[in-house]
């Protein structure tokens, strides 16, 4: 994932410019993340779900800057935090594999804690 | 970005061996995408700024699983959406450059359209 | 809306009890507020908006506890900004029918700026 | 209560006048309810916890007006869900003082299931 270590040091170098780093904390930096995660559930939020999949190309470009938006703060939280995503990613999904086996889960949405499982405590 | 768009096929097939894929629209996406990011934000709503940048090894391990959670609901998103993540983040870098040209913003955190630009309308 | 004011005085002893004011700082409270309504969200997040409008007696009580956490925490922060929510809302109405007349309006979701008026600038 | 049931009724006029009820389906109404309380997150996210207590007078109002919004988007779901806030408050408030007893939970902002009780599993 060289291109995402690019990018960490690409954002770095923005914020370094702007001498924004002052106010990059992990608290600050997951408020501004779920902000743009917020402004991508507002694209979707009065429209079906069928509509949410045929996007005008005008709805698909804002729901483009929103999605950049949060892969850019999640980006500045991993270089604040020392995280390497793509350990992180493949981490959890070896996880998941695990809370939720394809012969239980198959065809349904329930949280992995409604499965009568003997999981630790939730994430 | 060939380690994402790999990413992107793993998740895909995770969720195609659950049958999942019926409760993927890119509306529920963005639900579960902020979901995960809020669970990330309560990792850090007690602490202090400084206490979030000196998390304990478990705080930090359940930081970076809430972190793999929103990459892992954003690369599915984009998979739904057909986006390329590098391509999309490249270019809202641009358009943040333009945004906060470094003579005019250079320490401050106020938002763009409080620098009196003539930028038009954002969210 | 005195019901409200005595909400807010029971919840500020419960935090006074437990000595939690010196968490409550507004910002925080924002935070937790967020959590709080994205809990919310995610009992709702796989579900079609017809079975949103059909839940089973569990699925309402887990709505209803966190619609209460969000109210409770909404109190929080109007008792520590001074903030009277009935004026706050009332006040918000009369915004609202400025900017969303019913002519112009009528049978759509669009956000106000969508609709070419010279509204200031959004919220 | 007679106020919260009061605005109840202005809004679900407000809506109707407007023929916005097609749209508020609980799910969207959970959506943005959780976009407002971003909204609200947005004001705060590069303040100090010490400057979100000294909000200037544009700063509050601003916060004023997110709380609003997060308060009507709570009544109108409220009012699709037949919940009576003031009676899911109590209940909410009651749970609490089990959850976090005086004397167990003083001075400390750890979650309730972090103390070892035997509650059941929360979210």
């Amino acid at each position: 994932m060289e291109e995402l270590e690019q990018l960490k040091a690409q954002l770095q170098k923005f914020a370094d410019d702007r001498d924004w780093d002052q106010f990059h904390s992990p608290k600050n930096l997951s408020m501004a993340l779920s902000v743009e995660a917020s402004e991508l559930v507002e694209c979707f939020q009065w429209l079906t779900e069928e509509q949410s999949q045929n996007l005008s190309p005008e709805q698909l470009s804002a729901v483009k800057d929103e999605m950049a938006d949060v892969q850019i703060y999640l980006l500045r939280l991993a270089t604040k935090l020392n995280v390497n995503m793509l350990e992180a990613v493949n981490q959890k999904i070896e996880k998941n594999a695990l809370k939720y086996p394809v012969d239980k889960v198959k065809g349904s949405s329930k949280k992995y804690n409604q499965y009568g499982s003997n999981d630790e405590a939730d994430s």
